[in-house]
């Protein structure tokens, strides 16, 4: 801890990697581009699918399990996935080691080749697919409203723990419609899951968009999403909510009878949110001194250190907070006593700080003479003493419902003050060089065009916003007509 | 549905094949050796999650998550374990795909050779110490007591739904301890939490007990394990728990410095139960119409289906359903109201019967009229009529209760019935040939009396019961001296 972090105006990039590190999230695996989520990490992302399963079963889906291996004939079978996924697949081929000849550990077995080859799913679509042809005849098998918990793997060859590793745990969620309004619904209903999941939870302000036709999913016809900005004015893309219409159908073959006895072909759509969305927690509210956890995902919401000398006043202090803890917790606020004698409260201050924990208490043998105790928020660093006469419960889960909502609103305006509509190419390069951010301005609709502001700038068109206003234009670069303003940035 | 099962005591194997599928648990995936868990199958999955990883906490353990990959030469460095595992490994030796040259799909692309080959991971002890290795310096760094949730691979060669397949869902503790002791403890301590969930949630009585050498894990020094008996009279190891002693912190170098300033290496424990669970669940308690689930497990507790003639019936009776489930989920009972107007009651009754909802209340017309309510539990068949004057919440609760202790007693007296204690080798062909189950005999401790047994008879060792008596006898094969007995069976 006294090491201490990079600072973030200094070495964006490194501030990230060491605090990921140094709060115990997650560190690199020898396997490469594959991580270990330490114990710490882990709980954030347990609190995270909480909250998304549930929000997934309220909106009535069901959760089930499809195979880790899909026959490489599979992927063929969509001709934009095939081309989409293909180049980073991990592939297995064999079924079998044996002994060394050579007498030296074990090698794979040349007798033990698999007759087609399986790829360890990047996405599920294909073998997800292939099996909704069976549980579909009739209208009245529809919808299949379907998500899965899984580890997915796409060969990445520069990884960046959480924002981007060769095997990463997400969910996916794939559904059947008998009609093409029903799955856009889908598509949209889940992109809004998503944002109210990022603001209401994550404290992450995002932008509900559409992708432009370049940056859509391998096999989507629309791809919906929701955006959000880092504290280095870089764009993440949070969550993404596909409109597949009836591409994968017709891939797998999936058709049914709707209710005036006519054969259609199946309307899918697909969505996923992964463990990056704890790299996007990370950067969005994290300061020099370590994680800010909003409270609502804070694994520990309140950690209590005291301040003692021996045995015996530890023991008073222990009582007092044994009735204290039992106050909080009633309210269901969890909480941590450290109680650790190998370790100085000045330690334990800054290793809470580090780790992010929202509220911190710290009693002392004056407090316990004054019946107070010392409260610190670890947003904005303020304390105060409060005096027990009042009910502590009351006061913590007020200040955790601030807190969490501070956090947002810090966000918004970070949001808000670096996002910038330009109208000309010069303002727009001099925007995106300089202060970052999302920069807001007219575009043509061509991917000829976006293709060059991409290789000139490193921007991309991050969304076309789903509540952009209805506004005639020019595009930035070609001086065509353009409709309305996109969202460009430079993105993680 | 009207289809039927067939009948357990005709064909038991297919009995259960066909339960799986028709039940909705489970199906075959074109990729060999993997299943699809449907959602119906993968919310008993979820329910069993809950209350395991509320046990694992409750005992102090943390979740976390370690990489699917393994570098094939980390198999190697502990000699029992690659020899137990590298013959059913599944090997990932490219990572990337191209077009065919020939113009047809996607082929493997041989410049993307992986330097040195990964497994996916058939269990993660490896991968784990090898991790491990970072994370301990010191006693104060101890004990590790971790868990993750994860799916593995094991590439056998048949395979059944939920008993043997290919990959799988499961849960693996690896714990690091200071002491031998304190490891034999946690081991020891892990074993009866899955006794405690396999009896009280399950409503699965099992025995407790210690691998013989040649069923061990491969690489422990002793194998803990709860075993269950089938309805067919084959028994079934349901979960098992690992005394590793310095075995893998010796074969990945893990050292601690202890209170005493002295090096030495970290004791290990590793512990685990499965999808397999699931199967266990089908076979030790429904019958011939279908799943009989124990309510603590169902995802469904009570199913209720309208009788009626037209809409407006039907709106009355809703009326009078919507009330009851209130008063229901108050107890937080889960409740599903078969409303679909296009099935008939006879339909949806065996419907239900097929899935195993404990408890079916039915509603028609005359009940509306008398304020009643038919009561109709699954393990029984018994039906009753309930005055609606009483409370119907608490009756059923209570009933719940009744049926979950019914379960359990009635396979608990079938264990009773077909565990045999026999003295002489011919007895116990005649037994293991005849009515099977578990076969309490005297052992004189040897692999190869062991081997010979199962050879003639296809018996297997299942455990040394914890609590067996101290019982001076003769080996029934051998005729040497035996300490007490042990338990034999036929086992999946």
């Amino acid at each position: 801890m006294s090491k201490g972090l990079p600072k973030r105006s200094e070495d964006y990039s490194l501030w990230y990697n060491e605090l990921v590190k140094k709060a115990d999230l997650a560190e690199n695996s020898p396997v490469r581009g594959c991580m270990v989520i330490k114990p710490y990490g882990f709980s954030i992302w347990e609190k995270m699918q909480a909250e998304i399963d549930r929000m997934f079963k309220e909106t009535g889906h069901v959760n089930a399990y499809f195979p880790l291996f899909i026959p490489k004939s599979y992927l063929s079978k969509e001709a934009d996935h095939v081309e989409g996924f293909a180049k980073e697949c991990a592939v297995v081929t064999h079924y079998r080691l044996m002994n060394d000849p050579d007498g030296k550990g074990v090698v794979v077995d040349p007798d033990a080749k698999l007759e087609e080859e399986l790829i360890v799913r990047p996405t599920s679509e294909t073998v997800i697919w292939n099996t909704y042809k069976n549980w579909v005849q009739s209208y009245r098998d529809l919808p299949l409203l379907i998500n899965q918990w899984a580890n997915v793997v796409r060969w990445e060859m520069r990884t960046r723990l959480f924002l981007r590793t060769a095997e990463f745990l997400w969910q996916e969620g794939h559904t059947a419609h008998a009609t093409k309004q029903e799955a856009i619904d889908e598509s949209v209903q889940m992109m809004n899951v998503y944002a109210e999941f990022a603001e209401n939870f994550m404290a992450m302000p995002v932008v509900k968009g559409m992708k432009s036709e370049s940056e859509r999913f391998a096999g989507a016809v629309e791809t919906y999403c929701i955006e959000a900005l880092m504290q280095d004015g870089k764009a993440l893309q949070a969550g993404t909510s596909h409109f597949l219409g009836q591409n994968f159908a017709k891939a797998f073959d999936v058709k049914f009878t709707n209710k005036e006895g006519v054969q259609d072909f199946v309307w899918g759509t697909s969505w996923g949110v992964s463990t990056r969305l704890i790299g996007a927690l990370i950067m969005a509210h994290s300061d020099d001194q370590g994680l800010v956890l909003p409270p609502k995902l804070a694994p520990i919401q309140v950690v209590i250190v005291p301040i003692y000398k021996g045995e015996e006043q530890l023991q008073t202090i222990s009582d007092k907070v044994a009735e204290l803890t039992k106050g909080l917790k009633a309210k269901g606020i969890s909480v941590k006593f450290d109680n650790r004698d190998t370790y100085k409260p000045g330690f334990k201050f800054a290793e809470w700080e580090l780790k992010g924990v929202p509220v911190r208490l710290a009693i002392g043998p004056k407090d316990l003479e004054n019946n107070s105790v010392e409260i610190a928020r670890r947003d904005t660093g303020e304390k105060e003493l409060f005096s027990l006469e009042n009910s502590l419960a009351d006061k913590v889960e007020a200040l955790l419902e601030e807190i969490q909502n501070s956090i947002y609103q810090k966000a918004f305006n970070f949001r808000a003050e670096n996002t910038t509509e330009v109208d000309t190419y010069d303002d727009f390069k001099k925007v995106i060089d300089g202060q970052g951010g999302f920069v807001s301005a007219h575009w043509d609709g061509t991917t000829e065009t976006e293709d060059k502001i991409k290789t000139e700038t490193k921007a991309t068109i991050r969304c076309i916003p789903l509540d952009r206003k209805e506004e005639a234009g020019v595009c930035i670069y070609s001086g065509k007509p353009s409709a309305g303003r996109v969202l460009f940035a430079k993105a993680y």
